[in-house]
């Protein structure tokens, strides 16, 4: 932070859970992007290849939800991946859909990236200590599942209907 | 989560901090779209406002590194907000750069948001009461200010070149 930031008011911003989300949540992929770069992949990549790799033969769909990606951003994603020859669409038996493996390409790929999503995750845990990542992982699940501690303060509906699923992100 | 996701198998994804910390992130903000769509205004742009409220006649520069929000970004975001007449540049004194104020439109915008921001961060605290909500931000901004708790585990240099500043992301 510059010495000029820390006159600027940011009001209820540091209070407020999506605020302070974004922030460690960019600061988060900052490192790994730098730590990715040489292999030109991004987090959202590696997640569809993990996937693909520990669940070879799963469709587009089951993949996009699983990570709750947009259908449409998925397609893209995957165009990318099998153009660069790391994954590949066969047609899947019922012949409606397609099913996703990794190349021999893409396994060499994950292999090498496994060393470096380590040294990646070391340097956060760093940051927070074993325990302070486990508490704060506990934490963000329990925003993901989306689950009220307590009756809600003003309007039940509101935290159902708000409440997220798996593919709506 | 569907029925079909709970076969899958997410790997080392659900111990990750930067996975779990973007599923958090994609939640939260899902629910701040359907609070603040009706204003038709999205995370940053109300972040922005707040700068500016709370400041008035900053420079684009102060408050786009006050958010870490990259120049090109924030130039773009302004104009949008400038030309639905919520926000305004000035001249600055030395000519050389601009001073940003609201218009009275945006001052009557941020009192209408007000209301809806305390809903959306009520339904979030709700998911993890008050005092998971204080452990969370501290431990969110562990991870932004990226002090090491301890020796890094295999490579100084590495936490050091890559921690995080204000303007990176």
């Amino acid at each position: 932070m510059s010495e000029r930031d820390k006159t600027i008011d940011l009001g209820p911003l540091p209070e407020l859970i999506g605020y302070v989300l974004r922030r460690a949540q960019l600061a988060v992929f900052q490192d790994f992007f730098a730590a990715f770069a040489p292999f030109d992949i991004r987090p959202a990549q590696f997640s569809v290849l993990t996937i693909i790799e520990r669940n070879p033969g799963l469709t587009q769909t089951q993949v996009a939800e699983a990570l709750g990606i947009k259908r449409t951003n998925f397609v893209g994603m995957l165009d990318e991946l099998e153009k660069r020859g790391f994954a590949e669409r066969r047609q899947a038996r019922d012949k409606r859909s397609y099913a996703l493996y990794l190349t021999a390409d893409g396994s060499a790929l994950m292999r090498k990236l496994k060393p470096v999503l380590k040294s990646h995750e070391a340097r956060m845990i760093d940051r927070l200590g074993e325990d302070g990542r486990d508490r704060l992982v506990a934490l963000l699940s329990e925003i993901v599942d989306g689950k009220p501690r307590r009756a809600p303060i003003r309007n039940g509906k509101a935290s159902r209907t708000l409440r997220p699923g798996s593919a709506e992100t």
